[in-house]
Formats: structure tokens, sequence, C-alpha cells
């Protein structure tokens, strides 16, 4: 069993760097918040024995030694990074059990027969550079470093210059670190497993993911003296297409959901017509039928809005990301942990993206879930229990234990 | 007659203030570009002869003496401020207008009984800081000069500091400057002269003008794992408003517009569904009683949608001016002017609000409009054309000499 009380301290110490006035965390990624928990990250790590190393895109990998160091270790953790205004507990407890677990190996001098590599990857959630999920894309090879490299914030600072401020553009080149398995820790992010009063999530399955970059052009004109219908507003056409998005996502009952969740008038003024606005996109399925028909949808709704309203629309798709279904031995594996301790549990599919779901393209992964409040998260108020919080690292750890071998 | 070309020159050179990319002007009230502008006029008033006040709001006045001293000058003027991507001729026509006549007037040696006063009145546009007509309605005394000061632009900075950062804070305590009467020149900014194929409109009335603050507190969550029916998503309920807000407009057929402007997501991230969004509402008719109705119509529907999604929505009514009925005396003055002239003309209504609508309330005023190409306003695109703008000011200069006597 790992240490509860040293797992929540671990939590709470490290919600400091970049704590906001409501308590949550606003810490985007490569920012000087992240560089503060990317050094504790680094140094409690080194303090617990680990080798770490730092990738091209700032990845961070700490190894403890097996007894086979000619297999690759089993990669445990997720990520330190968080929303503009996001909880203490996504990402940071699955990156932070990981280190639990470490300490809780040492502790009890237990040797694993493979190696066990904790990570903390870069850029998850996605909110300063898109897309989500960017650095285990890029391990995985959706993307080269370079093109990820060149990736721009809304200021027009792309990943590198964020990397080298705050000196985490690392040596190791992206996928040279190889894995035997992944297995990632999560706040479930979703009310289900708090609705059926579960405390494991045995996640076997993931939602696809499309996020687009729109811009209407209309026209900007007088408020006062235009008549209706003479108007070309940018921001009745937005309203359309994000009333459109949520019929086209209920259409799908339970199957889908979509969200606008960005939008940005270019010259904003109370008595001007907006002419123009940026937005953004995200649509989700795990059903790769039912994303097909979210696209589609979607682009005849936006067409016709459109049309009828004699603006411009663009719609890029900037990112796509097939439904992940996890490996089912390693499903299985923490399936049996969980059992073996003693909690209750369901299979579930995850509702979010995670960097589990991009490493399962090239090896075999799972994922652990516990439950949060009221299924809240992407915001301040994000809040977990303790005791789930333990017993996902403890299914973690002896799923870990499981596939490394004691 | 006015000088057309010499009109026409001093449009384009203070053009350069500001000036965009698109052809546009982005001069804000109070701001660097403004002073450059109001640096030009002052020098032009007094190399006119002109004496020039500054009042404790920044409006400008260049007097010209008349025969009988013992009364107040007639008016003349608008402003020289525009939108963030404002055009040309908006106020500036007006203002420098002004400027042609009294340098027209010098030109042929012509005195005039009452004196003449030429005024730049401040941020009559309204999007730096609210309400717009903002000096002119602290002159006929709608604000107090010390509520007005202590208007906030969106970066916190208030008129007071605004107007000491430019040095445009006067001595002179507003309203201490007194008119017999008050006559404004402006583009239309709305299709009917053009449509018509007429070259004066003759104002003889305003909308009324309500502007709103909206803030909509729903709830951050995250996009990929909050079910459809559990979200309390602000822009979802924005969008509601946006399109509630355009058909409660089109029910009232052309005597109504109704527009949000500005909209601001709190903290937005493309996978949070947007929990907070400030915006503003503008929404106008010349009828009285329609506006009541627009009020009480958009109450009604803010309060369904906010109840139907369960977020909180907030309307505050930041302005209301009444419509405006300009004084028929001067009305006819204006429109003797274009027929001596020989100018096709008819009465109008003004879609914009305009400094004269609130001097007409402690004053008799009225207005001369040319038309705009497309009626576009409030866009880098408005155009206008010299003859227009020449006629307009010729029915300016004859409406002015036949109040101030000559
Ligand atoms: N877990 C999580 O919140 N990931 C962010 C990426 C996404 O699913 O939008
Ligand atoms: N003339 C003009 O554009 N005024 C701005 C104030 C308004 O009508 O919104």
């Amino acid at each position: 069993q790992i240490d509860s009380a040293r797992l929540w301290g671990a939590i709470h110490e490290t919600a400091q760097f970049g704590a906001t006035p409501k308590g949550g965390v606003r810490r985007l990624t490569l920012s000087a918040e992240d560089k503060q928990v990317r050094d504790w990250f680094r140094k409690a790590c080194e303090d617990a024995g680990l080798e770490v190393q730092v990738d091209a895109l700032g990845s961070m990998f700490g190894l403890r030694k097996g007894r086979d160091m000619s297999k690759p270790p089993i990669g445990v953790g997720s990520h330190l990074d968080t929303q503009p205004t996001g909880g203490k507990y996504d990402g940071v407890l699955g990156t932070l059990a990981a280190l639990e677990m470490v300490r809780t190996l040492n502790d009890a001098g237990i040797e694993t027969e493979l190696p066990i590599c904790i990570c903390n990857w870069t850029n998850e959630e996605g909110s300063r550079f898109a897309p989500a999920m960017m650095a285990s894309a890029a391990y995985v090879g959706d993307f080269t470093t370079d093109d990820i490299l060149s990736r721009k914030d809304a200021e027009g600072v792309t990943v590198a210059q964020a990397l080298d401020t705050i000196g985490y553009r690392g040596d190791a080149p992206v996928g040279r670190q190889k894995f035997t398995s992944f297995v990632e820790l999560h706040i479930e992010q979703g009310p289900i497993l708090e609705a059926e009063n579960k405390t494991i999530g045995v996640v076997d399955s993931g939602q696809g993911v499309l996020w687009y970059d729109g811009k209407i052009t209309g026209f900007e004109s007088h408020a006062g003296s235009t008549p209706m219908p003479l108007r070309r507003d940018a921001l009745a056409t937005l309203s359309e297409i994000v009333l459109a998005m949520e019929s086209i996502a209920k259409k799908h009952g339970p199957k889908a959901v979509g969200t606008i969740g960005e939008a940005v008038i270019a010259a904003p003024s109370r008595n001007v017509i907006p002419g123009e606005i940026a937005f953004t996109v995200d649509c989700r399925s795990a059903d790769a039928a039912i994303m097909d028909a979210l696209d589609r949808d979607l682009r005849a709704a936006v067409s016709e809005i459109a049309a009828k309203r004699k603006v411009e629309v663009q719609l890029d798709l900037v990112w796509r990301k097939a439904p992940t279904h996890f490996d089912p031995k390693l499903v299985d594996a923490v399936e049996n942990a969980a059992k073996q301790l003693g909690y209750s549990h369901r299979r579930i599919t995850s509702g979010a993206g995670h960097d589990a779901c991009n490493l399962n393209t090239v090896m075999p992964a799972a994922m652990v879930f516990v439950p949060c409040k009221d299924g809240i998260s992407h915001n301040e108020l994000e809040d977990a229990k303790q005791t789930d919080c333990a017993a996902g690292a403890n299914v973690l750890m002896h799923t870990v234990l499981a596939l490394a071998g004691v």
C-alpha cells in the first residue's frame, strides 16, 4: 500500500505552483509556473534515486532500474500542466501517484524485474498550444518534433521558444525512451463513478476527438443605422453554429459531445456589428462512425448557416484523434489489481483524451480512473477524495508490479 | 460656397492620424492618435483666428466673434474620435466642414451678427468609454463631470487619467460655453439617401438608444467528459440571447435594431465549456413605446433562457437615451438651405446617435446628412463622395449664416 498522506501532501504542495484565489491551479504548459513544478518534480525524482532525462519536447522521464535492464521499462505517469482555470488533480494525481509508487517501493526495498519509468508529458491540456496530448502524439509519430516545436500560442510564442525560456528543451530525441507498456492513473473528469458509487474505473476505451479552427468573416457595420435585414453579423452566425453543434451532439444521445470553447471578436465595440470572429470547435465520440457523422453534420450546418447569412465561414480540422481501445490484457491487469485490493470497480470509457490514448497506438496501455466530485474538471472547483486518490494509486502500483514482475 | 478641395484635403490629411492598413482610421477617444488630431485641429483653429477653449472633459471650442457678442454663438461641429476599425468621415466630416466654413467666411470677409463656435466633442463613439456622446451628455446635464471623469476603459484607465495623459483636461467647466443653437453635419451611416439618390438628408429625428452590460455565469467544465444534458454553457446561453435580440428587433420591422457588439469569454480554452461571458447589448428605436417593448422583451427572453439553461444572467442598463425630435424651426432652416442651394433632399431619421441629439434637449438643434457608400459606417471601408461632402458643408454653412445673421 502506498502512503496516502505522503501522496496527498505532494498533491497539495505542488498545487501552490500557479495556485488561484478560487482554490484552483493556473499552470499553462511551459509557463513559469510549469517550470516551478518541473523543478520540484525533477528534484523529487532525483531524491528517490531515479535517473532523470528530458526529451526535445520537454517530457520528463525518471528511470528506476530493474533486475533485467535488457527490456524497456514499464511507463507510468501523466502530466503536470493545467488549464487556465484548472484544478489540483487533473494530471497531477497520475504523475505524483507514479512518484509515490517509487517512494513506496524504495521504502519497502522492492526490486522489480523490469525497470520502471515515471513520466511527466508536456502539454497534455492543449490550451496554450494545440493539439492536446502534444508530446505523446509526437512520441508515437503522429507529428514530427519539428512540426510541434513550431506550433504557436495565442501570443505567437513557439513551443521551441517556450521550452528554451524555461530551460526544458532536453537532449533526448523524442521517442528514444522506449516502454514495454504504459499505465496512467487519472481522475474520471465525469460523473459516472461517483453516481454509481464505484471507487475504481477500469478504462477500456476513450473517445476520439475532432478539433477545428473556425473563422467567420461577416461585415462590420453601425449597430444603430444598419437595418436588420442588411446585416452580415459574425456573432449571430457564430450563435447559430454554437446551437447547431449542440443539437448535432445531442442527436447522438450520450455517445457524442460538442463544444465551442473559444470565440474572439476581432475589433469589438458596443455599437459595431461584429464583422470577424475566430472560434474553435471540440467534438468527440467513442464511436468512429459517429465521429464521421459529427464532422459531416457540422460542416453541412456551417455551410447552410453561412449561405443564409451571406458570410464566409472557414472551418479547418486541426486535430483528429481516433477512438481508443485499450489493450485488453492490460485492461484485465488493472481490473485484477482492483479486485485483489477489494475496491468496487466498473469498466468505463474515458470522455477526456489522455497521453495513454496516444501511447496505446504503439504499445499496450491502460488507465485507472478514480471519482471526482460532481464529475467536475477543467474548473477550479475540481475536487477528489484522499481515500479515492490513494485507492487509485494502489491499483496503479499493483498493476505496474504485475507487469514489471517482482 | 465652401472650398471643396480644401475640405477634402483636410479630411485626408487628418485621416493619417491613426490610419489603418485597410484604409480606415483607428483613433480611439483620448488616445495618442486622438491627441495628434486634436493638436492639428487646435492649430488650424488658431490659424483661422479662432479663440480656442478646452473644457474639463476635453471638448474643444473655437470661437469666431460676431458683431453682437451679447448673445451666445451658433454651435457647429461634431467629433474627431473613431471606432477601433472606423472610417475617415464619421464625425470628421462635420468637424472639418465647420472649420472649412470659418475659413470660407474669413476668405470672403463675411462677418456674422452672432458669434460662431466650432466644436470637437470628446468621445462621441463610445467604444473606449461608455456612454457614447459622452461629453455632450455631460454638457446637457445627463451625467455629472465627476461621474464621467471616473468612467473606465477595458484596461481600467479612467477618463480623467486619459485626459491628463494627452494634456487635454481643460480649464473651462463643462457647460460654461453656451450656444444659441447647434447644427451638425454627418454622413448618414445608413443606406437611404444613396438608394433614393438624394444629396441631402434633412434630419428631423433620431433613434433612442438602450445600452446594457451583461454577464453570464454558467459553469466551466470539461468539453470531452461533461455529458450534453449536464452542461451550463455560457456561450450557448449567449448564443440564444443573440438570436433572441435579433428576432425581437426584427419583430418591429424597420422600426428597431438590436446588436450584441462585445462578448468576452473569461478563461477561454478549446476543451473547456465556457463558464463566464461578459457582453454588451445595443438596441434602438425612434419610437419611445417600441423602446419600452425592446427592454421588456429582451429582459423576458433573457430570464427564460437563463432559467432553461440553469445559468445566471445579469443585465444592467448602463445608458438610456430617449428618441430625438429635432427643433422644427431649425429643421426647416436646414431644408431651406438645401432648397436654395438646389440640392435634392428628403427628411430622414438618424439611426445613429449624435452630439446634436444630446444638445437638442437644452437648445434648438438640427442635423444635415450626406450619403455614404452602401450605407457603410463603423467600418474601415466607410466612403463618401467629395461632391456630397461639399454639398453638405454648403448646406451647413448656409444654415448657420441664416441662424447667425450676416
Ligand atoms: N485529461 C484531460 O483533461 N485532457 C485534456 C485533453 C482533452 O481531453 O481535451
Ligand atoms: N455617429 C455615430 O456613429 N455615433 C456613435 C454613437 C452611436 O450611435 O452608437
